[in-house]
C-alpha cells in the first residue's frame, strides 16, 4: 500500500510517536476476558478516556506543536477552535511547550471542557455554534497575535498524531497475541479514524476499520457512499458535542475512502446505552462522543461473534449531568 | 526482613503471581501526569477496578482454587460468604475450573453484585447481615456439598493471591523509573493491603504502606494502637459495603502491624467525594469501598507533597444509584 498521495504516512506517525514521547501517555489496551464472553467477542478498550485532558485530542495538539517550534523557534502563541477536547488537548501541549494559547469555543460546549481548557492555561473565547463563524474567529486572534492555528483534523501533523492511538493498538494487540479482525473508531472530522486506519492497517492489513459517527453527523457515512465530501444539515442536535464537525476534512477524506471499510451511525439512546454499558461493564467514564464506537459494537454483535475487536474510546470529559442519564439507563447486557 | 512468623511470604505471592498467569489480568497502574501536577504529587492508580469480575479479589479467589484443586483433584465445589467482590471473584473462578460455586451474600448487597454472581453461574445463598451468622450458613452448605470453603481473608492462599497486585504495583513502578513513597489500598479484612504490603515493601523497604478503613469499620486502626484485635460495634451503617469486615483477620493483623505505617480513617462523604474525583479526573467508575484510599489521600495532599503515592482502587462495581450521588458531588480539586 503505498500512501504517497495521502496528506500522512506511517513513517509520519512514527515520527508523532518519537515526537510525544514522554509527553503523552502510552494509554493501555484494556482486556475485557469475561465481558467478552458474554458479547460472543474478544473486546479490547483502546482507553484514551487515560490520555492526558482526558481525549486522544493531546496526540495530535502536542504533535503540531512541537513540530511548529522545531520549525519556528521563535512561535510564542497559539490559536484553536474545538467543542473542546481539541481545545484541552491544545492548552495542555502549550502550556508543556510554554506557548499561549487562544482556544475558540462554542458557548454551549460542555462545562467540565470549558473549565479544564482554563484550567491548562488557556484564554477561552466563546462564539455561538450555528450562528458564527469559528474558522474566522480563529483567523482574527492569530492575525492579531501572530499565533499558529492549530486545526482540529485537517493537517498533516494532526492526523499523524491521532494515529500514534493506532500504532499503540497494534504493537499491545501483538503483546496480547491477538490481531484485531475489526477496528473501530469515533469520527468527526476524521483525524483519529484516519490516523489509526494507517497505522493499524499497516500491520494488520486484513483488519477492518470503521469509523462510528452519530445521527445527524453522519457526513462520512453519505460521502463514502457519493463518493465525495457531503455536509450536514446545519443546526442537527446531537449529545456528542465532541463528533459535530460539518463534513469530512479534504485531508481526511481521501484516507477514509481508502482504508476505511464503512462508517457506522448511531443514536443519542445507542450512545447512552454504550456510555451505561462502560461505567457498568468497563469501569470506565466515557463521554458520548467517545462512546460511539462501542454503541457500533453493540449493533454489530452478529457480524462480530468469535472476531477479535479493538475500540478507541476517545474522550471521558462527560458532564455530571450525561454521566448521570448513562446511569439511568438500564444494562444493555441484561 | 524475615516473613517467617507471617502467613504468607514474598514467595507466596511469586507462587500466586505463576498460577495467576493467563488468568488473572495485569491491571494498568494508571499515570495521570496533569492530574498529579494539580494534586501537588505524583498520582499512579492500581486499577483493579479493571480486574476481572471489577475487583482485585478474582486473585485471591483464583490463588486458592488453583491451589485448591492442585491439592485435591476431586474437588468439585466450593463454598464461600461476601458482600459482594469476593462472591464475584470466587463464582469467576471457580466457573474458570469447572467447580461449583455457592456464595452466601447478605440481602442488602448492591443489585450489581448479586447479579454479577449469578451471572458467573453461583449459586446465591441470601442472608440477614445483622442477624445471622454468614459462617455458620457457609459451614453448613459446605459439609452437605462437600465443598472447600473460601475464606476472604484469613487465609495464606487469599493473602498471597491479593498480594500479587502489590508485586505488580513493584514491577509496574520500576518500568516508570519510579519509586513510591506512599501506597494505599482499601482495607475489610485486610488480605488486599497485607499482601500488598509484603510485597511493596521487599520491593521497596522504605516505602510507607496504609491501610484505608470507613469511619465505622475503623478496627484496623484502633487494633493497631492498642496492640491486639478489636472489633467494631455491630450494626454501624457504611456506603462502603466492600469494607465492612468485624474485625482484623487472625492471619493478617501480624502482617499489618509489621508492615504498615497506620490506617487511615475516612467519612462516607469524603468516599463520594474520592469517587466523583475518580469519575471527573480518572474517569474510573470506582465503587465506594474501593474508593476508600483515594479518599485518605485527598484528605492527605498536604503531608504527601513531592512525594510519590500509588493507591489501589481496588473496585469498581458500583450500583448506578451510587454512581449517581457521586456525580452529584462537586468536584474536590475545584
Amino acid at each position: 500500500m503505498s500512501d504517497l498521495e495521502l496528506a500522512a504516512s506511517v513513517a509520519d506517525i512514527r515520527a508523532a510517536a518519537e515526537r510525544l514521547r514522554g509527553r503523552a501517555v502510552i494509554t493501555p489496551l484494556l482486556d475485557y476476558p469475561l465481558v467478552s464472553e458474554r458479547l460472543g467477542f474478544r473486546l479490547l478498550i483502546k482507553a484514551e478516556t487515560l490520555q492526558l485532558t482526558g481525549s486522544f485530542k493531546f496526540r495530535g495538539a502536542c504533535n503540531r506543536l512541537t513540530a511548529g517550534v522545531a520549525a519556528d523557534p521563535n512561535l510564542r502563541a497559539v490559536v484553536a477552535f474545538s467543542s473542546g477536547n481539541h481545545a484541552q488537548g491544545v492548552a495542555a501541549a502549550a502550556k508543556l511547550l510554554g506557548l499561549k494559547a487562544t482556544i475558540v469555543m462554542p458557548s454551549d460546549a460542555p462545562a467540565i471542557k470549558v473549565a479544564n481548557t482554563k484550567g491548562y492555561g488557556a484564554e477561552v473565547v466563546l462564539y455561538q455554534r450555528h450562528k458564527e463563524d469559528r474558522e474566522a474567529i480563529a483567523r482574527e486572534i492569530a492575525a492579531r497575535d501572530g499565533g499558529l492555528i492549530v486545526p482540529p483534523y485537517d493537517d498533516p501533523f494532526i492526523i499523524a498524531g491521532q494515529g500514534t492511538a493506532g500504532l499503540e493498538i497494534a504493537t499491545q494487540s501483538k503483546a496480547l497475541g491477538l490481531a484485531p479482525d475489526v477496528v473501530i473508531a469515533p469520527c468527526s472530522g476524521g483525524g483519529l479514524v484516519g490516523g489509526v486506519a494507517l497505522a493499524v492497517k499497516s500491520a494488520f492489513p486484513a483488519a477492518a476499520v470503521y469509523a462510528a459517527e452519530p445521527e445527524g453527523f453522519d457526513d462520512l457515512n453519505r460521502s463514502l457512499a457519493a463518493g465525495e465530501r457531503l455536509a450536514n444539515k446545519p443546526g442537527t442536535p446531537s449529545i456528542c458535542d465532541a463528533l459535530m464537525a460539518e463534513k469530512p476534512g479534504t485531508l481526511t477524506f481521501p484516507i477514509h475512502r481508502k482504508l476505511l471499510a464503512g462508517s457506522r451511525v448511531v443514536s443519542d439512546e445507542a450512545v447512552l446505552d454504550a456510555m451505561s454499558f462502560a461505567q457498568r461493564h468497563l469501569k470506565l467514564v466515557v463521554e458520548p462522543g467517545g462512546a460511539a464506537g462501542l454503541a457500533a459494537i453493540l449493533a454489530m454483535r452478529d457480524e462480530l461473534a468469535g472476531k477479535t475487536v479493538a475500540i478507541v474510546c476517545s474522550g471521558g470529559n462527560a458532564d455530571p449531568e450525561m454521566i448521570k442519564r448513562a446511569a439511568d439507563r438500564g444494562d444493555p447486557l441484561a
